[in-house]
């Protein structure tokens, strides 16, 4: 199997060149010079290249296990290696200094995400599950709870999870069951939980000392609907006053699911209450649960799409070093009677579409990230809100279109591989079996498509994807200006077109009292669709601009000219001449209307 | 998990009011009734979804097993599933009458297949490779081995295989190594072959009494390359004069390979000659071993093809059961707070387009069966080349794009599940499992779209795919000229326009003598892939021409007016003004030019 090397030069490039480090120049990040920022990749690069990456298919094929005690044991390895990275300080790198972390940009905290997900998916889900505890802790918890937990989930000693799906609430959470019921005043300031979650992902496992689990669950009184449901903090065990673990809490694993992929990935059934009820802490305010639980998955979501990316990234390599190996065929370019089957331009067709897309997706993610950056830290109040703006539109592209392009990306890596692909043995069948949760967990694609066409686009009328799409606009116009890239800029400024066309026809269906609501339901995904394809190009347009402006300068890589400057150029062309057409077909299918889709009766088939 | 029920429904509207029936208007099937035609669908519906439907997911979970002797132990169930199949005599129903079967048209075997592929892909492997074998040895058989082997295929008490893959030799046949050793005369007029095949499914079980492997062979002074392959026939068991089994011939399973999916189906290594060399029989002429196969090979694409309509139908009715029973969310269009998931637009999206393009892909693989039929039946020989021409277009066609959209349909029906989607339990995982094979083997779709847009397309200067053409172009008329429908018509009729310029851009490419084969390969998927969504966006034109004529005179069901009709419109929508573009972009994809492409150095990344 091809080990997995992370792609720091292309991350480089988008954040060195394209992005221009514009997150070091924001406040707060004053001692993270560029230097720092490239120790940081290269590190990153060797603990997920060396310690992760090998764990991946024996964690897949051994998956986890639960004892009859309930407890669960992860693969062989597992353990150790989250270890290494909570260690070597990783858990804490996009934190806060204040909170305890290192305080590197969210670009470059991504850019790290991305390659711990691309050589251990399954693993990589732990310390994302911790962060969207430490998040929700930072932005909700009290001074106490700050302070009895956060430096831990920091550190990485203890792990989070997120307890929300209940089996008749999980898109819907205004079902959810679980109840918390307030202990006498003299027992102390706590609730007892009882009910049943299930998905809960890392919710049972040996390689941390304590489990600090996020539940959503509801009062006695409390109303019913989203504003009955209140946030608890459910530690596995209860904390001590002198910060020593103590009692085991009644929270237990009832059970493993038995997955299609991330088998190394423990997804419990957690029951809460089975004795006295599980203790639990009021997070935040009462009756806000959901929304506190909404400010953290928006970065999670986020963390989605860059996890999709880099199992895309990992399928890339695979199939290129498969390609480059496989002797099959004679080259009709070469005449070669046996060629390696990347001389066969069907099959670099789909090695480009591979790399092409897999870059887009990481621009576009990154430039997300470094938005995300603006929003919080911007010396100015208006400046923040603008990057706010961009980034709660580009969060659901990331999320969903990463994670459906990683799903096709990966299963373009099995074709390359041909029979090997079908075959375990090869790799190539891990990475479409992890990737297919990507689409489904964190809100659905379906659900990111609605809160694009929605709620996002619906309240401010489209003001801050038109302001996007101004700025593909200017890409498109700068790459008309540069002549032997003219062809690029006419196929993204009518790309762009299609997309201010569908906008204002989504509005415009979303503004009907009677149907609106329908409406933006049937166009959504196809919106989504097409913006992931325009936002994406864009991104290549500009990744077009940077690496012709290098070879015009005659930049050189080590050995004389760079061919990462030409092969840039390659994908550039491929993701906007061959890949955005696809995607702007979408434009007809929102004119199609949604005459079908309303008049269609699943029950009569 | 939903229990599978054939789509007889369907079929029958296919069968009956789209092609007319006229197979059963040719010569050769005077004995084959509409009536008849009925009771087998119904039996076959019967025995798929009561016998082969329950064992599905149990094979999946169970797996096949090899012994320390090498023998190979299905999963429970398996055999028997498959002697009540023999013994209903399903695996002649296809086959001339004179060669022992019942001589059905070619239109109602493959129903019949797409039935048993979709209640158990794994176990429909198994008659499907019998059927190659009974294919090469009925053409190219000698008299003796017909009499010898033939009955006992066809009855289905015996099963073949296809021995061709080594692990040099995959799409590139011509590097086959495995040695045919003529025997001293004395010893008889047979060969002794040594060598290991790959990939053979079916290569070793005990469902059947006896195996006839079919392999690819080289003579020791046989030329390189092509020509010196021959075919052979291995059985398992020798037989002896009176038909009677005699010795086990020298052929073992070395192992089974572990797949991503049909985990019921082996797919066995296996071993020629490991003591004295597999006994071995020439099959027709020495050094025609490629051309035999590819005879059978055709037949088998069909046959692939129809495989994924069957689970992509088996993906749909999991689906829709599942959107109609879960209750999530509020409906934008009842009101209702807890509605089926199916009332969200969103699902019904996902929903329509798996039934649109279900629907679209039986009605083209059907009416490239009817086509069969009349290559093979039609009394006069200028219709049945006309036939044979239409025929071998439309396999590559089938064959590539069913199995492509079968893979995103059973993507798709896993979205629609959410996070159930994703556990095996749910069922639906294993459809996306099992059908990621099927654009793999037998010939990589690549290889199937170098075939329509090489060979098919530039020998006969696209006359066979300009005549599709101007059917499409007829269909798209005929809805034009029905008010309800013009919608549909302009669409396709733009669809049939960019087929047809596109062959063009084909053509000319193909005839440049220095990059023509180049051309060719850079555009083969982008064209196959337009032409799929043309011909079945065709086929759902026809079908609403027909359903829409129904609904007019005010057909009813048993129960009233009935609603097939109307979803059948609702389906052909979709497909013709929602699906159909996102094919048409592939025209912007050929016209974009293969520059990119033929500079793309996949070693420089």
């Amino acid at each position: 199997m091809t080990p997995y090397a992370a792609p720091v030069r292309d991350v480089r490039f988008v954040l060195e060149e394209m992005l221009e480090h514009g997150s070091l120049a924001l406040p707060g990040f004053e001692e993270s010079s560029p230097d720092l920022v490239e120790a940081v990749l290269e590190e990153a690069a060797r603990l997920s290249g060396e310690v992760w990456a090998p764990l991946n298919a024996s964690g897949d094929h051994q998956g986890c296990s639960r004892q009859d005690d309930g407890s669960v044991t992860l693969p062989d390895g597992f353990a150790e290696a989250y270890q290494a990275y909570a260690e070597g300080g990783w858990n804490g790198i996009g934190v806060a200094e204040s909170l305890g972390g290192q305080g590197l940009p969210e670009v470059v905290a991504s850019a790290v995400q991305e390659m711990l997900h691309g050589a251990n998916m399954a693993l990589g889900l732990c310390p994302m599950l911790t962060a969207g505890a430490i998040e929700a802790l930072a932005h909700h918890g009290s001074e106490e709870q700050q302070a009895i937990y956060l430096p831990k989930l920091v550190e990485g000693t203890w792990t989070g999870t997120m307890n929300l799906t209940e089996s008749q609430a999980g898109s819907d959470l205004s079902k959810v069951r679980t109840r918390a019921v307030p202990c006498p005043e003299e027992e102390g300031n706590h609730y007892r939980l009882f009910g049943q979650k299930i998905y809960i992902t890392w919710g049972e496992h040996d390689a941390a000392e304590n489990i600090i689990h996020l539940v959503l669950a509801r009062k006695p009184d409390a109303p019913e609907g989203n504003k009955g449901i209140s946030l608890f903090l459910v530690p596995k065990f209860l904390v001590n006053a002198d910060g020593s673990l103590g009692e085991r809490n009644d929270v237990t694993c009832a059970s493993l699911e038995h997955k299609m992929g991330i088998h190394g990935s423990p997804t419990c059934t957690l029951s809460f209450g089975e004795g006295k009820g599980a203790i639990g802490y009021l997070v935040g305010k009462e009756g806000r649960g959901l929304n506190h639980m909404f400010t953290m998955m928006n970065e999670a979501r986020h963390k989605v799409g860059i996890q999709g990316i880099g199992v895309a990234e990992r399928a890339c390599q695979q199939a290129f070093a498969y390609a480059l190996d496989r002797m099959q065929g004679r080259s009709p370019r070469s005449g070669r009677s046996d060629c390696p089957i990347s001389d066969h331009l069907d099959v670099r067709r789909m090695l480009l579409s591979m790399r092409a897309r897999t870059d887009a997706l990481r621009a576009l993610a990154l430039a997300c990230a470094a938005q995300l950056d603006q929003a919080r830290h911007a010396s100015d109040a208006s400046e923040r809100a603008a990057a706010q703006a961009r980034v709660d539109v580009l969060i659901p592209v990331v999320k969903a279109f990463s994670t459906d392009q990683a799903v096709e990306i990966a299963s373009l890596g099995i074709q390359v591989h041909g029979g090997m692909g079908f075959i375990e043995e090869g790799g190539a069948a891990q990475l479409l079996r992890d990737a297919r949760i990507a689409p489904i967990y964190e809100g659905t694609n379906g659900i990111q498509a609605l809160d694009l066409a929605g709620r996002k686009l619906q309240r401010d009328g489209g003001a801050a994807l038109a302001g996007l799409i101004g700025d593909v606009e200017a890409t498109a116009a700068a790459l008309e200006q540069t002549p032997e890239l003219a062809a690029l800029g006419e196929s993204l400024a009518a790309g762009a077109g299609d997309l201010r066309t569908a906008m204002a026809e989504v509005l415009k269906a979303g503004s009907d009292a009677e149907h609106g609501a329908d409406a933006v339901q049937a166009y959504a995904t196809p919106f989504l669709n097409l913006a992931g394809h325009v936002l994406c190009a864009w991104q290549m347009g500009e990744a077009a601009l940077k690496a012709n402006a290098a070879i015009a300068e005659g930049r050189e890589g080590p050995g004389g000219p760079d061919p990462f400057y030409q092969a840039k150029l390659q994908s550039a062309d491929y993701a906007i001449r061959q890949w955005l057409p696809v995607g702007r077909a979408q434009r007809a299918v929102i004119e199609a209307g949604m005459a079908s889709l309303a008049a269609f009766d699943a029950a009569s088939q």
